[in-house]
């Protein structure tokens, strides 16, 4: 695979990272076709030129094109990139099958663990899709959507274990305000970014318990600890979490007003019921909520100590006050820091 | 050395930082005696038992006295606590160095590398005061003064190559709302404290340019590898960046509005000059001005490259125009993250 592979590109999710990452593709020069679930966004991306339910305010670029028909998308793609949320993941790939090209790199934006199955999102297209893993890639890294969408200048890294493809997907999404990184390690990046959600969402509650940043930064550092852990466990690098696919991804998600997460854990911590604050964020349950059952499962599975995860998942799953949280952290006694 | 070895404490400077570490170990039920330089601050603080100038509406426990006289203040202390500016410490300490108690632990709250010497704080102790590394124990970690002021659960690392010496430490200042881990790596946990200084002040540039999270994480990230570098050059433990005093301080400081590093260089990028936003400081520099240069000069001597440091340093000291920054960093090619 050369560098330049990627001429063609289709987008599956017309989400704010689906139709952003779409834009700095054709910014990058390629042509893209971005499929949305519903006809209506599909026929405003097509025929006025923004998003206007995900990235409102954004004009995208005219090498964009839209349409609700998947087959339409992929046809004749030199990559795929899968933007719809990981626990839907599996049954729209299912759909989606047989219309992929037969060398197409497979390129995930989302990030969890599935529940159930536990396996992570490469792994699941790996299944679903029948492919090697020198086919699938994972783009991961601090990079909060609305802010690339503004072309601030954002570093990332696209991950891949053929480093070849992962050159070329460098290639073809590298413009004046988005800096991919390589790297081979896909265990490590896809474990920062799905863990992160669960440490941004156990920031959000001790925001809305009163807490400030001395706690928040304890909760980062810690938390990096625990999902070095767990990655460590699965295969990792331990040096990608000391990267932009685990620390960056973590701060940029942990300190960001912007993220879902932490707003959805601000509510918790603030007394509302897992309810009302999904009601407070248009029905949807934050990413966390659900990936902290999944992690906690495969933490368990692979015999890894996870108390911050854990103790979010007892505050989401098990009616835990969010007020016992800090006593149940700060309760285990460690006098050493690294003993 | 016991774990209760100290009972009587000396707090040397009533700065913020100075007085709230007072208060911790006041909480933890020693006496305390709080130096302050002019006499009508210590005068406030014995007879209205509050800071009022540095501390403000923060209520000091009962055995908290305050003296103007430092041989009062060191007379029959356990421990010696510097809580003096980092480029002023030499001189001060020298002033107090017959008084000192001959066993006394000497703790350091400064940080900073020392203009001119290079020396680190610790290093400067041991010149001043003539002691043995052993003696000399440091207090860092994500440690904003004002929110351990308000009892905030806050976590500490007490460093001393000493480790009962630490223990003994960590007893006296252990509290409901502070948490002390011990390490024995002083080199890194000062190198930790010292450098986060300099990446605020450059997360405060981004701030000021109209940068958000993405970039402030991605500078978080790639100043905790500059930092380790150094810090490894100088002998550190790289594990100690990863925790409290590396990773945990790095990001209190970086994410704080409350950071006077990160509100000036705020400043700074918003097109204030540095006489200007000194003016609008009250007068004072930030530390990280001032040790952008001395950290820059201890890396150049060791062959270590600093890029944000460096960046930060041209801004502050070479008149950089602050929008040329992300070039001069973005500039900088690297394909694999981890090459």
């Amino acid at each position: 695979m050369t560098a330049d592979a990627i001429g063609r590109v289709a987008v599956l999710g017309a989400g704010s990272w689906g139709t952003t990452f779409a834009k700095v593709l054709a910014d990058a020069g390629r042509d893209v076709v971005l499929w949305a679930r519903r006809p209506e966004v599909a026929a405003t991306i097509r025929d006025e030129g923004h998003n206007a339910e995900y990235l409102p305010g954004i004009p995208l670029p005219a090498n964009i094109t839209a349409t609700a028909d998947p087959a339409e998308a992929v046809a004749g793609a030199d990559a795929v990139v899968l933007a719809v949320p990981s626990q839907t993941l599996r049954a729209n790939l299912a759909g989606w099958r047989d219309l992929l090209p037969s060398t197409a790199t497979l390129v995930s934006l989302a990030k969890g663990v599935e529940l159930g199955s536990l396996e992570r999102m490469s792994e699941v297209i790996r299944e679903v899709a029948e492919v090697d893993e020198a086919r699938v890639a994972v783009v991961t890294g601090p990079n909060l959507a609305r802010e690339i969408a503004e072309e601030q200048p954002t570093a990332t890294v696209i991950a891949c274990a053929d480093h070849d493809r992962a050159v070329a997907l460098q290639h073809a999404c590298s413009t004046h305000y988005f800096r991919p990184y390589t790297n081979t390690d896909v265990v490590g990046c896809e474990i920062g970014g799905t863990c992160k959600n669960v440490i941004a969402l156990a920031c959000g509650l001790a925001s809305g318990l009163g807490y400030g940043n001395n706690t928040m930064a304890t909760l980062i550092t810690r938390g990096l600890a625990e999902i070095s852990r767990l990655g460590v466990a699965l295969g990792a690098d331990p040096l990608t979490f000391a990267g932009l696919a685990g620390l960056g991804d973590l701060v940029a998600t942990c300190a960001s007003p912007l993220s879902r997460n932490r707003t959805f854990g601000e509510r918790l911590g603030r007394g509302e019921s897992l309810r009302e604050a999904q009601e407070h964020a248009h029905g949807q349950v934050a990413e966390g909520v659900k990936s902290c059952a999944s992690i906690r499962a495969l933490a368990g599975r692979h015999g890894v100590d996870m108390p911050i995860t854990n103790a979010v998942y007892q505050v989401c799953h098990e009616g835990l006050d969010p007020r016992l949280m800090p006593g149940e952290l700060l309760g285990r006694a460690r006098k050493a820091e690294f003993a």
